[in-house]
């Protein structure tokens, strides 16, 4: 009995990524603390799959193939030091452990450390696609020791998604935690990307009062357009799901208090650690923040009344121009995660090729979208850009939206349309392409105050001012 | 020899402090690794305020009253905890330790809980107000063991601002880390209201073309009216100052590039940690770090040009919308620093009154504002108040500025001036007004590919669509 790999924790995700390296004939042992979950594994897959359940981690461990693969899917936090601890007097040097969970990557650079020096490997690896891509091509972002890794990536080449030219959707991206951390960028723009289209959704079903029927058609257009994209596509799906029992649009009955694991959370925060601007992903997490305070907006709402002013002129007009705004906003918030991860390659000395990343996103994760072959495009032209919007394609793009994603913008807050990530973004792009930002007062005021100094623009070296 | 503080750290904050308490009579010793610091704190104290320099912590401690009260003014992080460490075998249980600089409260909640489990008191105390207000009346923010406090207010309460009606702005805020959390605040508040200030100027200068001296006129006339606050006083002042070589306003010769020292960061982390969105603090964040990215703005500025569009109408009427904006965005920063104080209260069992916080805002700290006395009353007649926004005065002022917040913020849009905090401002107030935001679609696509359920507006339970 000597399997291939093990896998431990048989939810959604685990147990479809399990099905999925069976079916590709590598032999899988699965493991559970719940053993209906291990059962249900086992009878799912049926004969033709190598999958076999066990009773216990020990058992786990003496039925693999030496060195050990073992893929932890159990969730991020302390399960994961739960089983590292548990599985440790069981395993040998030179065995592998993969983390596939939703780890912070700065929990995935201590596990690491510990474990290199104790002799093991250990693979931080994102994956991204929802149950379904782990059952039929995740996206998948590995980060650790790259020996290890090269012996177990053709299992994962082969379970992964394939991009449209027939490239696997996994690459490996560096040392300790780099994986993670470019899974915990994917889910900022992720959160980013969503908060976009709701506010877009919100601008043409409430500012343009647009029925779900005709959404559906609008999303279904731009999806064939060059907003293509896997968010864009399960958008226009999701307008046209009735729900049977009342016959109305399903979307129209949902409760609008979005939840959220963290990751989202973590982008922003790392990004202020860092010194990187992600205003659309900030924008993106607060706006999932206000809509869980549900109760208190209802108090809110009876207080403040708002503004009467309505979207005027032309529907198809301000369908189009939402449409510009919307692929404006996206480009802005790529560049925003795409700095993110060119900031964070040298602090934490990750080596990032950003090219390379684009390339895997663009097949089996939640932000597949055509957008990124440009962007894989930009990168490997100039792997150094100083941000994606002035790449050559990019900048054009944004010039031929500008106008339209100022007049949406400016349209919502005309009518009270909250739209703080829309804004965000090209609050981005207006200010990155300032020369000058009006920031100087704040120098003046913190030495003002502070006796902070500050720099002048006309000659070296650091002043005092005694103001008044 | 029986001195009654001592205070351990002698720059620009301690050595103020030290005069501003010794000047009130109480005896002063003062220390400072570098004893250049403490010869020039002793020498300009004179010989009618009781301060002495001692030339190490051993000796400082000899001198003091028993039980001891000693005043760390050392910089946040590793130094504080150095300090301790080195006075710490000199100690008899039952002394005082005050730390007064910026330390983050999650650390002082941690010495805390070490220093009072050892029979020491440990008060962490912020300090607003700069280098003059730390001379003449600062504005201080202690919480820590109440009985400690008690004991050593008094001097305290003779060295803070006190406010116009003649209240002294200092008091207890509570257990731990409690003062330390409503320092954090304050300075986010602090970010939030000089990035505003600079927005609104950037609108005023660049896009009206306002010179430095009709600045000083507008701002010193705002300064007479609902604006009143420090921070515009300051910035009247700012725009008056010449300099002196070139003949030209100074504020047009300072970098805009602004730096940080970290606290509105840490407000906006645990903002997010716990659930509060503070947008115009982030964008506040955002907007310095942007700011300091120079380079490359320099770099996607020769690319990325803009629009063309100029700010229409009379400009007599755009300033005063300029104020009227100011206004509104203000408030909005209030509230969420408001109900970020709220949910912390909450969070780390620190019952705070926000009524009491505002008060003690009302001097000698750099947000102290005539707002701040309606804060307090509407606190102080609905301390649950759901959101400072909804209070009567606030909620008549917003709808009384609400057409000139909006059209101040499309004006800039349109013009391509940066408004990321305006326009947060402004996002706020319109989402939280929202009984139903368009998160009910974000929901759909979590569940759609996720598989992570959604609740429904007409009826209990989680669900979960098989949505194609």
């Amino acid at each position: 009995m000597n399997y291939t790999i093990g896998v431990v924790g048989l939810g959604v995700m685990g147990s479809n990524l399990a099905r999925n390296i069976g079916r590709q004939g590598y032999s899988v042992a699965g493991y559970d603390i719940d053993s209906e979950k291990i059962h249900t594994l086992v009878e799912s897959a049926g004969d033709d799959i190598p999958i076999v359940g066990v009773a216990s981690l020990s058992e786990l461990v003496k039925i693999l193939v030496i060195p050990r693969c073992i893929l932890l899917m159990v969730p991020a936090g302390e399960a994961v030091d739960n089983v590292i601890v548990q599985l440790k007097p069981h395993l040998e040097k030179g065995d592998i452990l993969i983390d596939g969970g939703n780890s912070y990557f700065l929990d995935t650079e201590k596990r690491s450390k510990v474990l290199e020096e104790e002799g093991f490997h250990f693979i931080g690896m994102g994956v991204s696609g929802g149950e379904q891509g782990a059952l039929w091509g995740p996206c998948l972002m590995p980060g650790g020791d790259r020996m290890s890794w090269e012996a177990i990536a053709p299992i994962f080449r082969s379970i992964a998604a394939k991009a449209e030219d027939g490239q696997p959707c996994v690459a490996y991206l560096g040392q300790r935690g780099a994986g993670h951390y470019v899974k915990m960028v994917h889910n900022g723009i992720e959160y980013a990307d969503m908060q976009l289209i709701a506010e877009v959704y919100d601008f043409l079903s409430c500012g343009l009062e647009l029925s779900a029927s005709t959404l559906h058609e609008i999303f279904k257009e731009w999806n064939a357009g060059k907003l293509q994209s896997y968010l864009i596509e399960i958008t226009a799906d999701i307008f046209e799901k009735i729900d049977e029992e009342t016959n109305q649009p399903l979307v129209d009955l949902i409760l609008d208090e979005a939840q959220q694991k963290g990751t989202g959370k973590w982008a922003c925060q790392n990004a202020m650690d860092i010194n990187v601007p992600v205003p659309t992903i900030n924008a993106a997490v607060e706006s999932r923040i206000l809509s869980g305070l549900k109760e208190q907006r209802l108090q809110v709402s009876q207080w403040l009344k708002g503004t009467q002013n309505k979207i005027s002129g032309n529907s198809q007009q301000w369908i189009e121009a939402a449409r510009d705004a919307l692929f404006a906003s996206r480009i802005s918030t790529y560049a925003q995660g795409m700095a993110l991860l060119k900031q964070a390659s040298v602090e934490y000395g990750y080596s990032f090729e950003l090219g390379e990343i684009a390339k895997i996103w663009r097949g089996g994760c939640i932000i597949r979208a055509s957008l990124l072959n440009k962007i894989m495009a930009a990168y490997q032209k100039q792997p150094n850009l100083v941000n994606l919007m002035v790449d050559d394609e990019f900048r054009v793009e944004l010039e031929g939206c500008q106008e339209a994603w100022r007049q949406v913008v400016q349209m919502g807050i005309s009518s009270g349309i909250p739209m703080l990530a829309l804004s965000a973004s090209l609050g981005y792009y207006d200010a990155f392409r300032s020369k000058r930002l009006p920031t100087n007062l704040i120098q003046a005021q913190r030495d003002y105050f502070g006796a902070h100094t500050y720099r002048r623009v006309d000659r070296e070296g650091t002043f005092h001012t005694y103001w008044k």
